[in-house]
């Protein structure tokens, strides 16, 4: 399995545990990117949409998604960004949901990642539903006959604790309730079971696991149950783009919403970004010689397991509590530590190192404790247990010197 | 201003005539590109979001969009495609329109880009307005105390003709209406004066004559004094996603519009697309030292009134007519000629000669008469006008000798 980091280019003398944030780049990729550059943009040029295959590259990299997160061929699209295709999703969830009177509620967690629930303020507002924000131990007390929609992220991107999909679903279904899933920090992290967990809408992003580059699109997933009413109904999601068209080259002036999912397609795809994308998922079939995600999900609870164990022994007083929980059911692929003084100047100390996490800072508005974090990303695929000792080492020493005092390390960038 | 056909690299043995569909690779593009791939993404990562500015590409690459369509600094801004975009500006002028209740209908051309059209149909039903499609020559009867928006494409994607921005946009305000313009064929091909007409909003795509790459990203415009109004009601556009937050590093769970053009961003941009886009607007900088707009205008049209005169010359009597307007001062910088019978073989033909333009199918379920048509893009970038003489000698050979009646020119491929 450590073959797989040959896979890509870590750049030398650091320790990158922000995958979870922007995923390293694939060793196959500057080639590829060269080619689409050069060849299919510089020679072909408007040819390439037929003999790159560029009009396939939303459907080609969604099968190669779809088996990462228990979706069947032709059941994911590309495109976009995850906030535009949580939208769709949003207002198909609220627009075929049953129930549509009495049902008046969006429920999502409070610690949700802020776009999600940005996007599903204004489908709410839309639709004459409102917006209810809980902690994840509610979740179970709040599903009742006034939901309509849960909105959940898989994995939480502050605290990376996992919703147990089958079963928060069935609650879901079981309250009437259609279940919408964020697939962000999940999909290439860990084994996701979309349709055996008859979840109903999942969309998630292609530059944090999937390794697809900066702001690579993201994609989007309808069960066929939905597409399949869609398809019978002729339901058009809002954003009706013309490549969502059923004929997009018959240029008619009215829309006819393409079959399955294909309707959530909207304008013209990134073709460069696009390409991208497809050689970050490409180590995704390498990897099934290694055992596929299962694997992977192994190597990372044995990661972030190790990092666990090794902070609680080398950093033990030092202000860090465990934010993400010791039981690996619960655990996505990072590992976040609360700090109550200077956490952004611990990050930029252990930056200064080349060990690379992130900070998040808290919410001081939550109910709930919401407090500053570190955080640190295990992408399975190209982190070794070395690295973990090493960073470690580094975060023990920049808390203990406490170099992380120095003002250099105070201001804060532009992105933080 | 031949000089600036050397920042680009243009395929050996082809006259390219369809930069109005996919413009062509500035040469500053793959050196950049790679750059950004083996450094910003490969090696510094994360930390390109402040050190290599990506967090600044849709506000850079909206500025300078703004200098080429008589907009002003800040107030354009960069991501996502045209029909998103679009979706943005058309839900933001039926939502703060005047005179909401009376005003029912969203007006246009039936012979617009059809996106724009879906994608109207979309606001007009979750607004409860009515799409009214019409032809060019009832705009101004068709304007009146009903109409909400007057949407219009700057320059028409079928026939290349220009509607006279500033008198449709003074006739759309005298009647009450919102006007919105889509540059896609107009941005990088002909002045634009979006301020200087009072135009209301305007968007557009990057990848045609702004030669940014295949499905770059597009930009959006809203005149200050609808993004001042924005700003005082705390109006946010339907997409609200996190990098259109007033404060997006904050993760708070609330929405709040950043202000001005800024709101319209949504998701994380697709950098890689962002950068190539940036490529292609920089040409721009270098045009200005020979006059920018107004002398590529001049050659624009010296191009294709050329191509017109020849054709009318060579090809009188082969089946060909003249669909674009023969005054200068009412075409873009495009020329079409409508074809009865085999205009998809005919474009294959002359594709097989190196000559690329390209097929649009007529609408056959219109009243006014839209007949299939052969398209030709003048860029005056890069377009010659050997390239003009040479083009007409192959479209002449093909009619003459009837080798665009050979079977292998009659297959539609699956983008056409």
């Amino acid at each position: 399995m450590a073959a797989l980091r040959d896979e890509f280019d870590l750049p030398e003398g650091v320790i990158y545990l922000d995958g979870n944030s922007l995923g390293v780049l694939p060793k196959a990729a500057p080639a590829r990117l060269e080619k689409a550059i050069r060849q299919e943009w510089g020679t072909d040029l408007i040819r390439s949409w037929n003999s790159a295959g560029w009009i396939d590259l939303p459907q080609r990299s969604g099968d190669k998604i779809a088996r990462l997160i228990g979706a069947g061929p032709g059941e994911v699209t590309v495109g976009d960004s995850t906030s535009v295709n949580l939208y769709k999703v949003l207002n198909a969830a609220a627009s075929l949901g049953a129930d549509k009177g009495s049902r008046r509620t969006i429920v999502s967690e409070r610690s949700n990642f802020p776009t999600d629930l940005y996007i599903a303020e204004s489908v709410a507002q839309a639709h004459g539903l409102e917006l209810q924000l809980i902690e994840a131990d509610e979740i179970d007390a709040r599903l009742d006959e006034r939901v309509a929609i849960l909105m959940l992220t898989h994995v939480n991107y502050r605290s990376g604790r996992v919703h147990d999909m089958p079963a928060v679903t069935r609650k879901a279904h079981a309250a009437g309730a259609i279940a919408v899933w964020d697939l962000c920090h999940s999909a290439g992290a860990l084994p996701v079971e979309l349709k055996r967990s008859d979840a109903d809408y999942a969309v998630g992003c292609g530059y944090k696991y999937l390794n697809g580059g900066p702001g690579a699109p993201a994609f989007v997933w309808a069960h066929p149950r939905h597409t399949e009413r869609m398809d019978r109904e002729q339901w058009r999601q809002p954003l009706s783009g013309w490549l969502g068209h059923a004929a997009p080259f018959a240029f008619a002036p009215g829309y006819h919403p393409a079959s399955g999912i294909q309707r959530f397609i909207c304008g013209t795809p990134p073709v460069l970004s696009m390409t991208a994308l497809e050689c970050g998922l490409d180590v995704f079939a390498k990897a099934e010689t290694f055992g596929g995600m299962a694997a992977l999900r192994e190597k990372s609870l044995a990661l972030t397991a190790l990092f666990i164990e090794l902070v609680g022994q080398r950093c033990a007083g030092l202000g860090l509590e465990l934010w993400t929980p010791r039981e690996p059911a619960l655990r996505g692929s990072q590992v976040s530590f609360a700090r109550a003084e200077g956490g952004y100047a611990v990050i930029q100390a252990l930056i200064a190192r080349g060990v690379i996490g992130d900070f998040r800072a808290g919410d001081p508005t939550a109910a709930a404790a919401s407090p500053d974090l570190l955080r640190f990303g295990f992408t399975p695929l190209y982190t070794r247990f070395v690295d973990v000792w090493d960073a470690v080492e580094h975060l023990h020493a920049v808390l203990t010197s406490g170099e992380w005092r120095e003002a250099r390390f105070a201001a804060r960038a532009a992105v933080t």
